[in-house]
């Protein structure tokens, strides 16, 4: 893929807005792949590091945005997307028609709606396009998204996508299709973080080699992805965050009130919830999401491999 | 391996109580790896089938048990096995000195520890070996076998776990540690069965196709074993049991009562139970574990595939 777009013959110029380790890993991505990236971040180490990869700081949303084909959003939730949109110099009013918009944060569907059918009513495309994998899946460009949107957002963010992802879902022509299968994953992610906890935690409250379970789970029909990721960290006994319990909190929140409004029961949900509320409610919410075996570790007076003895 | 112990010099001569898919298929290789086989089953038709694959019949559990070295319990729970070894014509007044019960049901730990003291102070040996895998696994002698108990139960059973599994764990050295891990990865499979009903469930009311549920699930981070397994039972609309709603009743109950007397909390296992619990109450206790998505749906008045429009 080359800067200039094969098919309109117009240059791509991006935009980064927020530039933490996933956006940061995003823009270089983009910047690898030749295209001319300008970025905004609140933070001024955050646009600093951005500036020496080789990226054009800037300093609004609106002003990174200006003059740019593709604009990605890689903030942490519905709020903050929508004040990059259309808060205080935010990107909407500095978009031109036929520019896209692509909103990588994790929000409900019907959020995820309304702010495409606010901004496409201004003439710029939106493509909801929530994504799966860590900074150094970013750094490599090699994302997966859960993207929907017109065919016109779909083919105005084609070179970005590219760029960062290694894997493509593209799931309606909706915007908001794409937020409500990330519910889905999240939904799952959330209950397996839970479940792991709860049986790592049960399995020590009967003497069991932590280890031996290890081994014996993830070669056995108990195994879920959390389970063979997270668990890793409570045998090293390390809760630095990889992706923090406030995460949780907030993505089954999503998806508890998703399910409400829809009449639909959760229960399963809603106890992970609950789990990842104590944890977050005993001083961890910063912490590991693997620290839910923690709190249920305190609460029976169970050692784990790294507390003192 | 042959049929002559290359240790000891004796015959190794087996028994295998309970010939339902899973005895079957144990009792066959057995037969194959070259080992007298006699068997017993409540059912005739199952002994009949037992006797077409080369065994010998026997009219009760203690006649099967007469001169076998290793007699191999397939039964359903606790209670069956208890009826095998300590019931009328059971099969521990049977059984010589220095022989070897091997228990694969899944129960209590504690329960596994009681009968195993009650065998093993009349002479024979007690491996405590709970199984994961169905029966085309147990058909080909390649099934998991999480086991403890002492080194003369593990040398004496080993002709026959060579001839049955693929992967033997031997998990310690006092029989209720094998039920302990079995009953650790109960409650994730359980948890996990549950869960992906209610993501499924769930995705159906957001109006997704749930074949592109299916296929970025599998590939994402909320991946369990069992959502991949299971939920192709959910698309294809079949719930026919290959694993029955009233296995997990059962085990997710055993882990409720190891939880409770151990003053432990499990709420994941707990909404999980609750979920199977009304699955059944709701008719469905014999048919597939996967029909937990079908009461959802029911709740919810979703259609799901293989549901009449």
């Amino acid at each position: 893929m080359s800067a200039e777009d094969a098919e309109s013959g117009n240059a791509v110029r991006c935009a980064v807005i927020g530039l933490g380790s996933m956006g940061l890993g995003m823009a270089r991505s983009l910047l690898r792949s030749g295209f001319p990236v300008t970025g905004f971040d609140v933070s001024a180490d955050a646009v600093a590091r951005f500036a020496a990869a080789g990226g054009a700081a800037a300093a609004t949303p609106a002003a990174a945005a200006r003059g740019a084909t593709i604009v990605v959003a890689v903030v942490v939730n519905a709020a903050q997307t929508e004040a990059v949109l259309f808060g205080e110099n935010g990107c909407a009013e500095a978009m031109a028609p036929g520019s896209v918009f692509v909103s990588s944060a994790t929000m409900a569907p019907d959020v995820a709606r309304r702010l495409a059918g606010r901004l496409e009513a201004m003439g710029p495309h939106y493509l909801d396009a929530p994504m799966s994998g860590g900074a150094a899946r970013a750094e490599e460009g090699k994302l997966t998204m859960l993207a929907s949107g017109s065919d016109a957002a779909f083919a105005a963010a084609r070179p970005a996508l590219a760029a960062m992802t290694a894997t493509l879902y593209a799931l309606g022509s909706e915007p908001g299709q794409g937020a409500a299968f990330k519910m889905v994953n999240q939904l799952l992610a959330g209950v397996h973080i839970a479940a792991a906890s709860e049986a790592m935690a049960f399995a020590a409250r009967q003497n069991l080699d932590l280890q031996k379970v290890y081994d014996v789970i993830t070669a056995s029909a108990g195994n879920s992805w959390m389970f063979e990721n997270r668990m890793t960290h409570v045998l090293e006994g390390d809760y630095s965050p990889k992706s923090s319990v406030s995460i949780f909190t907030k993505d089954l929140g999503i998806v508890l009130d998703m399910a409400r409004t829809a009449n639909f029961p959760v229960p399963l949900a809603s106890s992970a919830l609950q789990m990842f509320l104590m944890t977050a409610a005993a001083g961890m919410a910063g912490d590991d999401d693997s620290s839910v075996t923690r709190l249920y570790a305190r609460l029976a007076g169970l050692a784990l491999p790294g507390d003192k003895a």
